[in-house]
């Protein structure tokens, strides 16, 4: 099953269902109004979404319409939480060099999540507003689940039954603040923008064989100003999506439509190329002994669309963003920038 | 005005307004269902909700009933963002020491903050469950407000304005878990557990004097099983909640309802106590060489009232709390708990 939020000036958005072939969509408001309502019952929603996407995958889905992912907000808008793991050890070890840090005490036995905001997601095709280029705009490439209610201290083992949806997730960074924040200890906040969403979320039975060990087998193409700089697989998780959960879960509950990330995509062939540009730089730094390749630029465009292993398209759909100055008045961003007693 | 969040079965609770002698309350729900919601439109509701205070104070108003603190969830059950500071040095200096770990850089000169789980807060007199005694179970009382929407890179001088109430939190803290979690630069994640509020939430006329260049000039009562242990005042944040405020927005907007804390309250006058434990244990470590007070039991019970200077009782009503095992069944949690890869 596929879904995927409408803005429709509400803030949660407007459920919808799409095709398997993501040519159509059609509105589900008669069986819950929005995504986060329906992760809330899910027990009683689910069947019939999933009858409605079939009458809709045969033509019989009345009120069926072009599907237009322009209209779409991040599947979840909002959402009650936003825990990003960092399951990537190759990411991990790579950021710890752009850093300039030492490494993560017990990085390949316990994970390490940072708690985002989550009040405030993008769609596939916002524009993305940062204030000053001087921050080190920077984007990663991630997968995610989205959990139904997840009590206080559930054992890994069941946690994959929590998993209801998978999405494709673009985390924003700003590095030249995380590389200060991530030594303050309190982790990072004004380094993690809003957060962009791929917008079809998917139950895992839609990714097939490519959903194995509560991962995301596919290839996460990343694409700069068309040029593609990525192509990682998700395979390389050094934590399961269940243990993400189960360590997001060990002293809270989580309540329905929390949506776990699995931190950016990398993988230990560098071949692959990377999933954001603190990577490239921090291999850059390692062969040549300064970084090259420079952050983004406003008017740059980032997309990223999963592949499966056969070179099909994921069932996300593609994230397709500009990065523009805050609200175009730069002058007044860098005004605001630079008399906030000299952060950065 | 004086606001405050009964439990009536809905995700957000039902706003009520509560009497200056905070005796009777009256339900707002004609002027808006909730909390979150007045605060999404506060130009239009403010006055109305005043109006219906004022007639409350005045007898009135129908419908009034006895105010009854047991049957409030916290004002905001759940808010879109929970940022909270670390803005009384004094606090950030004992816990390197509680931690054993070097200073945080430009503590005294940049704000430092981290993200916390925002959709599960606890009411002032809910049970609080936590998994094992042996995760260093700690209480931390802090002023704490609410903010209507502030645009991304509002400046400091623009920020006081979107104050909208100001509330008295316990930010419930496992030190085991948070000393580990502060070194992998990430921040806190399993370290916070469910936040809990005092029932009422004020607008800053309420304080009176007491509400100084963007502080609250209150002491914070603290105890532990009926024992005092700390009385400390909440002017001696080194940044004020405008500037803490500009600092969560610096690089994205906040959303109405988004709660910014002021971290733990503490005075360098060690002879007004402590609002936390881990404050005090560090306090004996220097004089003694080793921490003496234990963390908290199963059992032990924690109340939070902050009062003016001419020692009348503030207006936002006591948190009193008693901390409990995870769903009553310790066994399953300590199974849960010795089983993710040794974590803790």
């Amino acid at each position: 099953m596929r879904l995927a939020t409408y803005d429709d000036g509400t803030i949660d958005g407007k459920l919808v269902v799409v095709s398997r072939d993501l040519q159509r969509a059609v509105g589900a408001r008669v069986i819950a109004p929005n995504l986060l309502t329906a992760l809330r019952c899910w027990p009683s929603v689910e069947a019939p979404l999933r009858l409605l996407g079939e009458r809709l995958d045969h033509g019989r889905a009345e009120d069926a319409v072009p599907f237009d992912p322009t209209r779409c907000l991040a599947p979840l808008p909002r959402a009650p939480q936003w825990c990003d793991g960092s399951a990537f050890l190759n990411h991990g070890r790579l950021m710890d060099l752009a850093f300039d840090k030492p490494p993560i005490p017990d990085f390949d036995t316990i994970p390490v999540m940072y708690q985002g905001a989550s009040d405030d997601f993008l769609g596939p095709h916002a524009d993305v507003p940062f204030v000053t280029e001087a921050d080190g705009i920077d984007f990663e490439g991630e997968f995610g689940v989205i959990v139904d209610e997840v009590a206080m201290a559930t054992q890994t083992a069941q946690c994959g039954k929590h998993i209801r949806l998978v999405v494709q997730i673009n985390d924003w960074s700003l590095r030249t603040i995380g590389a200060r924040e991530v030594r303050t200890g309190f982790g990072f906040l004004q380094a993690k923008p809003s957060t962009s969403f791929a917008p079809i979320a998917v139950t895992p039975d839609e990714l097939g064989d490519a959903w194995r060990d509560e991962r995301v087998d596919m290839q996460l193409g990343v694409w700069r100003n068309g040029e593609r700089i990525g192509a990682a697989s998700g395979r390389e998780m050094a934590f399961s999506f269940a243990e993400l959960i189960a360590h997001a879960a060990k002293t809270r509950r989580l309540t329905a439509g929390t949506i776990i990330g699995s931190g950016t995509v990398s993988n230990a062939d560098r071949s692959v190329g990377s999933s954001c540009l603190a990577e490239i730089r921090a291999i850059e730094m390692l062969d040549h002994g300064a970084a090259r390749t420079p952050f983004l630029k406003f008017g740059d465009r980032v997309s990223m669309q999963a592949r499966f292993a056969d070179g099909r398209d994921g069932p996300f759909g593609r994230v397709d963003q500009k990065v523009v100055g805050a609200g175009g008045r730069p002058e007044a961003a860098a005004r605001a920038h630079s008399s906030d007693r000299g952060v950065v």
